[in-house]
């Protein structure tokens, strides 16, 4: 096999390690939390089911991409949950090493590829980077939201914690912004957000 | 929340379910089965990692969503090993009506998109279907063999079966099929099929 293609295959069997990488939210029908490769798997889809809604024009191949890899650094980085302060201080040193790593993996060009459309997320200055970075927030909330709050709870979360997470990427949709909003006012009202 | 949006953030939910759909594949990492999203995410980035190796000009775009929808029918369907043959003989009409009700729960575009990609990637007629079938199979495969051919051997597969299975699409990519091929005879020298 030529070393291409076998960069390529290892890079494949590299990836593997996505479905035993649990974040905070919990699946719908199992008792257990999700992996990012479900996860990434849910928001791909959503980047075209709900394509319609972004405010600016984007490049829905391109944002599909984007979420399939986007948490591919946590092989090396782990998952930082969306509320540990402590954590977010480390977070982009160890992701960016953990970038070059697992890219490193694959053909240069590819690699190159690779790791731009993760830099272009994490930077969330394209249209493109900050729509992926609404699904990345309307998919645990519909889930957690859905299952009655459940990992909100465990942690003690706060409606305005929620709101600050989500707000700084409602200009890239109205419409999903509307959704959200609605979803933390609903969940306080339920008690699910203190 | 208008009725389109509602219907899209309803299918989004069904979703959910293909996480807990396990194939007969195990995951690299842990000692359990792949569900149908962990396959589905792990394939749709073999479309773009892998494109470069088919036969015919393939649209990316096109296959990368049609391997995100390609296992839904599951959720009502359910998965049929593909050595299983008396499941075989109801597959079809029970992925056919599976189909009609999940895709119903989109707007009727959507529902209509939706059903044709499933339907593109079930005829296996054009270059797309056939690429997407190729990594289909070559996903399962590589997992398999870098385990050691555990579900080779649990289900006493013998070597003409895999080989059968995989060489209707061998057309579609030489590169590939040359791999899938050398793994087969690599499995069947080490005892791991029969």
């Amino acid at each position: 096999m030529d070393e291409r293609l076998k960069k390529q295959l290892d890079f494949m069997l590299e990836l593997d390690k996505m479905k035993n990488l649990y974040r905070q939210t919990y699946v719908l029908h199992e008792d257990r939390k999700e992996n990012d490769a479900e996860h990434s798997w849910h928001i791909a889809i959503l980047a075209f089911l709900l394509a319609e809604y972004a405010n600016e024009p984007i490049d829905v191949t391109h944002v599909m991409k984007m979420v399939l890899l986007h948490d591919v650094i946590e092989i090396d980085a782990g998952d930082t949950y969306c509320y540990d302060t402590e954590g977010y201080k480390s977070k982009a040193e160890r992701e960016e090493k953990a970038a070059r790593r697992i890219f490193e993996l694959l053909p240069d060009d590819q690699r190159d590829e690779f790791y731009a459309l993760w830099r272009e997320f994490e930077d969330s200055e394209t249209a493109d980077a900050r729509f992926a970075a609404v699904l990345d927030r309307i998919q645990p909330l519909m889930l957690n939201y859905t299952k009655g709050g459940i990992s909100w709870q465990e942690h003690g979360i706060a409606m305005e914690q929620v709101l600050n997470r989500n707000k700084e990427y409602f200009s890239s949709s109205d419409k999903l912004a509307d959704v959200i909003k609605s979803v933390i006012n609903d969940a306080h009202e339920k008690g699910w957000l203190k």
